[in-house]
């Protein structure tokens, strides 16, 4: 599993993972986890928005199917965990349980660092599973801080994000007074500090300006026009309103707070006091698959794998240990085989 | 002219002139320039450092040379004419003026817009001419306002410009607190802003960020690096050192301000006052090939031409009248050839 981690980090080039959704290299990952689901022996189905399935057929046709799962695409010069940790603990802890009650499948989602993309189309078009279980990396300090390899997510942040675009008058830079000036990257830094200073005043709650685009770009040329993406997350529903308010901008893409089910959440940590293990329940800052999931009906986990580093994620520092990959692989193969098998 | 100006102007493709120095469009440019010094009889030369020179050998072989000119590349989505106006209005009035005393040739430096290249590398080169006399438009609004079509330009300002790097943490947008964030894009927002206030701090001067690259550039990523352009001028050294100072920047590239030849700026003054038009002297808040080759010991003059749409330039809506343009030509031919004979 180690190895394989490596192959798909390798895949996009460059000194981090590079495998933008929808573009060649998360293709070529997705070709790749095709191949080992086959000779696993399961059946590989591509859905209509690109989504890759690897199911073992139950044995009670009339029961649900449950998934397991998460992406393989990366943000830039991102870290070899994100999402493809999921996918590939998915693919083991499914060969380990073997033929089970209920139809078993791992699934990778498209696209889902740029905005779930994937796991929002097939919940539009379906059909959905009965339980989604998905493993994956932290990406944040919290269980190496309390001395856990693993954690039981009771919630997902909710999410809204958009693109702004900041207007001015391109000008020469040496022949224009500052006083008659309308620079449109002056009025993007006054947005940047200001999105910092909103998420600030919200207790748990984030925004980031992650892409900032400068035209016309030249050395001597006042900017004339500025692109930037603003990203805000809070726990909660209110506070997500409110901290977009206070940033003041119109989401082009708002993600629902999500919380993990009840039963899943409970069996997950039933599995974790079984071995001795500590059991921290811990919200999720980042969106998941599951989370689009959760919106759609599907009763929801989340296992959460200590990340080292001090958390450090989307990034090529980003980091697990062997040990806590190969608990986590046990926990969620008798979280996924107690799910497949009940009544 | 007119018609030459627009055939330059769509070579690099676009809404704007885009000829980057040393790029395929400035090489076109180059070259079409060139067919025209050769089918005007000029003797053609690149030399070593890519500057283009076309000369009309003098009566005198041992006086020095007078040169005129500008450059032929543009900045990103610039006007049509910067620098592509003195170029023709140079090759115009060596052709009216014909056989002198002196050599006279029309020069096109090297990528100008970056950092005065061309000039630069023939100033260290040499060798260099007795007198530059560049025609340019003035790129700013001053001779609107006084209504003079042509100005004459006293001296050009000091420049400073460095690339600078910020460096933060990169990290999960979504599971990274405000609090322990190291975000580059943050630092560099208040850099922009520092720099206009430290510009706003001085009477005449500006500061202007024009490019600014943010890496990795994830919409859910904390920037790790932010790369931007500085560029700072100043009438006077004693000012361009202390606003450098109040900005806080290493100047990688340092233009000093550059006062214009006393005696060309007379001859300018009496052909213009010969014509009965204004003749206002003003600075030039842009740099040019003219600040440099003054720098080199060269006696230098500029001609500026009114800018029409308030003086803006870097720009498609760059503009200047053909009249204007007609009276530059006349007086540049004639200051020329007064030069060109003098004893």
């Amino acid at each position: 599993m180690l190895e394989r981690i490596e192959e798909i980090f390798a895949i996009g080039g460059g000194p981090g993972a590079n495998r933008p959704g929808f573009g060649d290299a998360e293709q070529r990952a997705h070709d790749r986890a095709a191949t080992w689901f086959e000779e696993a022996g399961l059946a590989v189905e591509v859905d209509p928005d690109g989504n890759l399935l690897a199911r073992l057929a139950g044995e009670d046709p009339g029961a649900g199917e449950i998934w397991t799962g998460s992406h393989l695409d990366s943000v830039p010069n991102g870290g070899r965990f994100d999402g493809v940790l999921g996918v590939l603990a998915g693919l083991e802890a499914v060969q380990r349980i073997g033929r089970a009650r209920r139809t078993l499948a791992v699934v990778v989602f498209r696209d889902e660092e740029r905005g779930l993309t994937g796991s929002r189309a097939r919940v539009q078009r379906g059909p959905l599973p009965e339980v989604y279980l998905e493993a994956h990396i932290e990406q944040g300090p919290i269980l190496e801080r309390v001395g856990a390899p693993l954690g039981v997510v009771t919630g997902i942040v909710g999410l809204a994000r958009a693109e702004l675009v900041f207007h001015g008058a391109a000008g020469h830079a040496g022949t224009t007074p500052m006083e008659g000036r309308r620079d449109a990257l002056v009025t993007a830094a006054e947005f940047v500090l200001h999105a910092r200073a909103a998420a600030l005043g919200f207790p748990d709650c984030v925004a980031t300006v992650g892409r900032l685009e400068v035209e016309p770009g030249g050395e001597n040329v006042i900017p004339e026009r500025v692109t930037l993406s603003i990203d805000a997350r809070a726990p909660d529903r209110e506070r997500l309103d409110a901290l977009v308010a206070a940033i003041g901008f119109e989401p082009s893409l708002v993600s629902e707070p999500a919380p993990m089910d009840e039963r899943v959440q409970a069996v997950l940590r039933e599995e974790l006091e079984q071995r001795g293990l500590p059991a921290p329940a811990l919200g999720s800052g980042a969106g998941h698959d599951a989370g689009v999931l959760a919106g759609g009906g599907v009763r929801c986990g989340m296992l959460f794998v200590r990340s080292g580093a001090g958390g450090v994620s989307h990034s090529p520092d980003e980091w697990s240990d062997p040990d806590d990959i190969a608990l986590c692989v046990d926990v969620l193969a008798s979280a996924l085989e107690r799910l497949a098998n009940a009544p």
